[in-house]
């Protein structure tokens, strides 16, 4: 009896987050993120492994959105530069979705446990990005500095892009976190 | 009765080392570590909370001498520069000790949970190293930035140095990968 119910993942995601940021993740049950989506626990489950996975779903897509436009660099690009084009794809994706980013962020920063699952999925990421440069013939060590490279970029910038304060868009502020970054380990 | 045993601490580290390395982590157990180091449970839990904090003990010290080595830069000094002087006191430190961390870093690849757990910890030093560009007064996000990309270095020019065929020594590869990082990120 597993029936259809229209955009289940969404609803359970934006609940779950909802209810994060309300009573903190600790104290979110699976039964309260179902019950506020108007689905049921086994629906959730259909979908998600645990409550944690909510925040995390998204992981797979982003290394495939990086690690695509990553590969389609001409072949002429440089290594950063390559990496450069796979941030540009991921703020394109991200742009539109900043209040839930946002939201996301502040769950995430709460929790010591989620902070940590964050680091480990930003470690995939760059393991993701260098074994795609290596695949285009890049050496190591060159590979894994210009992924480290491009994910320190990612985390700084996102942090600033998610900032109450911040005006501009994901994509200005990668390149310019890239721009900095260059200065920095230039000595200036 | 808290006996005081002649370097207990050093003689649980290389008893459950050796232990790791030859049965697993997951297989050992702290009654087989104290009876290996010739001492008892309660000695072991005298210095360490538990078997996966062995392998982490030393992290205090090494935060502490990175951010010391830092904070010794002169005021003169860039960020990055600042950052260069923190890793080159680590290598001092390191030197003497390759078999010992060539043998912790088998221990740690060989599972996930300590993997994790090694990148909390590289993640906790670059932001005790940021921490420190900031009381310099370095802004953000040039004080994460450097701080990421020192760590970065540390954490790549770790790999080299441990590896079986590197005859370099840990100083002369962190110079070296910081120039590499350098040249990775101007686009070369």
């Amino acid at each position: 009896m597993s029936r259809w119910e229209p955009n289940a993942r969404g609803r359970l995601e934006r609940a779950a987050l909802e209810l994060y940021s309300e009573r903190g993740f600790e104290q979110t049950t699976v039964t309260e993120i179902a019950k506020r989506a108007g689905l049921t626990e086994r629906t959730f489950f259909r979908h998600y492994a645990d409550k944690r996975e909510v925040l995390f779903a998204g992981s797979a897509t982003l290394e495939e959105l990086l690690v695509g436009a990553l590969e389609g660099a001409p072949g002429s690009a440089t290594p950063i530069a390559a990496v450069a084009r796979a941030l540009d794809a991921a703020a394109a994706a991200f742009e539109e979705r900043r209040p839930h980013s946002q939201q996301r962020q502040k769950v995430i920063s709460a929790n010591a446990e989620l902070r940590e699952r964050e680091l480990i999925k930003l470690a995939s990421l760059s393991a993701a990005l260098s074994a795609a440069l290596r695949r285009r013939g890049v050496a190591d060590p060159t590979a894994s500095l210009a992924a480290e490279a491009g994910i320190t970029v990612f985390k700084i910038g996102f942090e600033r892009w998610i900032d109450e304060s911040n005006q501009q868009s994901m994509s200005q502020i990668m390149r310019e976190s890239f721009e900095q970054l260059k200065a920095v380990t230039a000595g200036n």
